[in-house]
């Protein structure tokens, strides 16, 4: 017989649909929200709430806002000539994080991939190419993972850009050997990646 | 300037505060949670305040209880002259998994330990002393963990039951090297205890 009452195991169980919780986890902080004595267990609840009430897409970008746009549509300090093209909103947060780029962003929730049924019209490519098309855009740069699906859609992008004949420059983000990283520990197809793009030193 | 949206970042503010959640594992149950296209969230907030609102202590044993008493102390089934005390409730449901106790539990919700400040009186012995003055408790198995704290919190409940002339018999849960664990990767107290509390043939 189970000796966690009701409510215990509805909050274990549903715990454990995020990804990586499993069973003792979900006991461990199920309990742990439990025996809180502060607010923990209402903060969590009203945050989930609201987060699902108040986040929807920016518009311009599909990056997460609670307004009508997302802060970087609406910050016109951000230079509006440049796309970096992305997957997911995570990634959107990961750049922001390195302090480098200034301009736009187009998050296309997804990555064309055959094996997985997900096929041009099911991301937001359609988007991508009017807003391309709309006077403005110089340069798109396409900051998809470098995986198999990454790389398609990168290609499919570009191709895109091309039969619409386009004048915007298309770029892809470098992939090579991370920094700390160490040769013996990279895979080949990194390691052939960093060869073939190797920088001439008068790019430096 | 941060690129997600307030909600979003009050949502995994919150995570964070649980154990062992920090800020990219929090970051990445946010966005789970928000791209869930069925009632995660929902479940998630409901299941939150319910348990808050519904669990409640066994005023018998203290363990976790959505009704008058604990499943356990409503069972006429289970022997009413054992008592195991144990630390927390996970370690109701840890005993319980192992299908072999039909006794009663005592939940002392925390150990003796002078150097966090926690005294008898802040955890549940007073309420032991009780139920086992009553007439009908024959044995007292004290499962705490083997540590200093559950070590101290054993002699002092032993102490007491001794003090007040009461003739239950106490007994300690065995402390040993775990099935399938290995001697060579066991600490020196474990390995001590191994063979101090070695299991004479004629007890088999």
């Amino acid at each position: 017989m189970d000796p966690y009452p009701k409510p215990l195991r509805d909050l274990i169980g549903a715990l454990k649909r995020l990804p990586g919780i499993g069973e003792k986890t979900a006991t461990r902080l199920a309990l742990f929200v439990l025996a809180d004595r502060g607010n923990l267990p209402e903060e969590l609840a009203a945050t989930l709430k609201t987060v699902r009430e108040q986040i929807r897409l920016c518009p311009v970008c599909f990056n997460l806002t609670d307004r009508t746009k997302c802060s970087i549509c609406l910050n016109p300090s951000r230079d509006q000539t440049q796309i970096c093209v992305v997957e997911e909103p995570s990634d959107v947060l990961a750049l922001e994080s390195a302090n480098t780029y200034r301009g736009l962003y187009h998050v296309l929730h997804g990555l064309i991939s055959p094996l997985a049924g997900i096929g041009p019209d099911d991301i937001r490519i359609a988007e991508l190419m009017e807003r391309i098309k709309r006077p403005g855009t110089v340069e798109v740069i396409v900051a998809t993972n470098p995986s198999v699906e990454g790389e398609g859609t990168f290609h499919y992008i570009h191709k895109m850009i091309q039969d619409a004949g386009l004048t915007v420059s298309v770029s892809r983000i470098a992939s090579g050997i991370p920094m700390g990283g160490e040769l013996k520990y990279m895979d080949q197809v990194t390691l052939a990646s960093a060869l073939r793009y190797r920088r001439s030193l008068k790019d430096s």
